[in-house]
């Protein structure tokens, strides 16, 4: 048996209820810090204890290389997928710097970008192959290259994990990946392109026709190899940084790490892992829905509800990683407001 | 003249034009933090400088007791306003532990609680009257109570801003004062209370009609006093602790302090400041959507959209409170990620 369909650790009713009985204890009426309550509430439950927090979260940031880029489906060229590698470990990124406001580990992982071999400090170098194939012509990785790429993501939370990381995001890089992750999506939810695909970084009206045709055709192209298995819908259409996202969620569950699931493409690779392994849900927060067209449709997929709204549409692990504010701060309430009792403060209704 | 018709402190067209160009050289697609971009340069343009930071918030909550809680309109009973004025100001309450969480100063202020002569440490008592009147009766406050609370506020901005806070936060404790709140909404934009009314801290249908009834009635009462007079409207059915957030707001504005309004009942002391004196609303961010019925309308009036949607309806300024993480981290990623050219990654679309 594949590693990836072992079992997930059950999470903590105990803990659970615990947390529930005290968010009914604390100084406010009754459910009035609704998100925040229910966050901390499930973050006891995962972290298996009453009083949850955040100390030290993780950010794996993995990137990978489209060969569906030949097809002119993105605005920016790709040697930006090498340049925003750089970016990361150096410290100008976006998720960079949401790393350093609440105090996480970076982690960088190339899986497999274009280009000669490079020594870059802080980017840890894989090359499964030096980007995926095209996939409007064939398939985008073959099932060895793709299990590999899920194995990347499983050791980075295996490092996370050895290091008492608290909570996990993965996030990624690589341009023309809107693409790869919607047609992966309309595997998963069977559905044509113009109901998952959007602009991505930012192409114009005419180019989007032009990649949902693309996407429209490759699924056409790889139904038959496809058929309803998520993991060769990966191989077919999806990408190394996806597959390492999918991998990385699926070893979170599987320990026992809360994981904060970013965006468009975060969530596909968040669906992917829950097909393959339906109790990974269960280990799940949702920290932005983007603005990427077809977000909100995974979120239902899902059954999930993001915790930010803020319109925003990067990647990198962006939202998710803003989302460690509010999270730490659910914790911070659940800890430390003082209940009726402790405050001598009247919590019954008249 | 009265102090809060006077100017309010232009915003710095210069400095938010800065921060809008360096927006567009950060390494990232154009617009792509969205949110996080809006706020970073609304900040600089208020705090006149085009790298805007938050590096000392200040809270300060009003409290008051409202003598309309006589009519039966509110699920906790009076004496909990005092007894949450001693728990925030021992760090019990959400938002004594948000003001720790973000470092923020915190001040309590007392416009006029039900009760004794008290002394608890950390509370500024001030007694304009020990609770409005019962406005279902007659008028809350007469013109000169309202004043001294609308100058309550105006010192406590006085006194953040002499400490050099970045940005101000107003907060509320009073129970009842949703009803209140509601009443004076009803005047200012010419509605029913079935169309600006809710739950408050938690009550049942029963008693949420038995509110409205409550309010309308009022509106009746007061038409004749208030008629288009947003001052009158305050002083008809008001609450001291509504009055203060109007004059902190206005002050903010004259002083050039950026603010952060919270939920329903502060977005009331927000659309008064606006009738007062209308540019006070572009020193104004929203932190929070409130659950409370009602808000979203105030929101469209004072035209604005909320950073956060918690579902929270706590008040305590803890919806502004929380945003403070939000707004914190837009000024460190505008102000520390890396431009293109820092980065040596490609800017332009191909």
């Amino acid at each position: 048996m594949s590693w990836f369909l072992e079992k997930c650790k059950a999470v903590d009713e105990n803990a659970k209820a615990q947390a529930e009985a005290r968010q009914l204890q604390l100084t406010k009426p009754t459910g009035s810090l609704s998100e925040l309550e229910n966050i901390a509430v499930l973050l006891a439950s995962l972290q298996g204890t009453a009083r949850p927090e955040i100390p030290h979260p993780w950010i794996s940031i993995f990137a990978g290389d489209h060969g569906v880029m030949e097809e002119n489906i993105s605005a920016y060229p790709q040697a930006v997928t090498r340049q925003m590698l750089q970016n990361f470990a150096t410290g100008g990124a976006c998720i960079s710097v949401i790393a350093k406001q609440y105090g996480a580990t970076l982690q960088v992982v190339d899986c497999g970008s274009v280009g000669d071999i490079y020594d870059y400090q802080g980017v840890e170098r894989h090359c499964i192959m030096p980007g995926t194939h095209n996939f409007a012509k064939m398939l985008a990785m073959n099932e060895e290259q793709c299990l590999a790429a899920l194995a990347l993501g499983k050791e980075s939370v295996e490092k996370a994990f050895s290091d008492h990381a608290s909570i996990f995001v993965a996030g990624e890089m690589g341009i023309g990946n809107t693409c790869s992750a919607s047609a992966v999506a309309c595997f998963l939810l069977n559905e044509n392109a113009e109901k998952l695909t959007g602009v991505g970084t930012g192409i114009r009206a005419e180019q989007l026709n032009h990649k949902k045709n693309i996407i429209n055709n490759a699924i056409q192209l790889h139904s038959e190899y496809v058929k309803d298995d998520a993991f060769k819908a990966l191989c077919a259409v999806g990408g190394l940084e996806i597959a390492a996202m999918t991998g990385a969620y699926i070893r979170c569950a599987q320990l026992g790490m809360p994981m904060v699931v970013d965006g468009f493409i975060s969530s596909v690779s968040a669906l992917v892992a829950t097909r393959l392994n339906p109790e990974v849900r269960q280990w799940m927060l949702f920290g932005h829905q983007s603005a990427e067209y077809g977000h909100v449709r995974l979120l239902e997929a899902l059954g999930a509800e993001a915790i930010l709204k803020l319109n925003m549409r990067l990647g990198e692990g962006s939202g998710a990683g803003a989302a460690l504010g509010v999270i730490s701060l659910a914790c911070s309430l659940h800890n430390n407001m003082a209940t009726f009792a402790e405050a001598a403060v009247i919590g019954e209704k008249v």
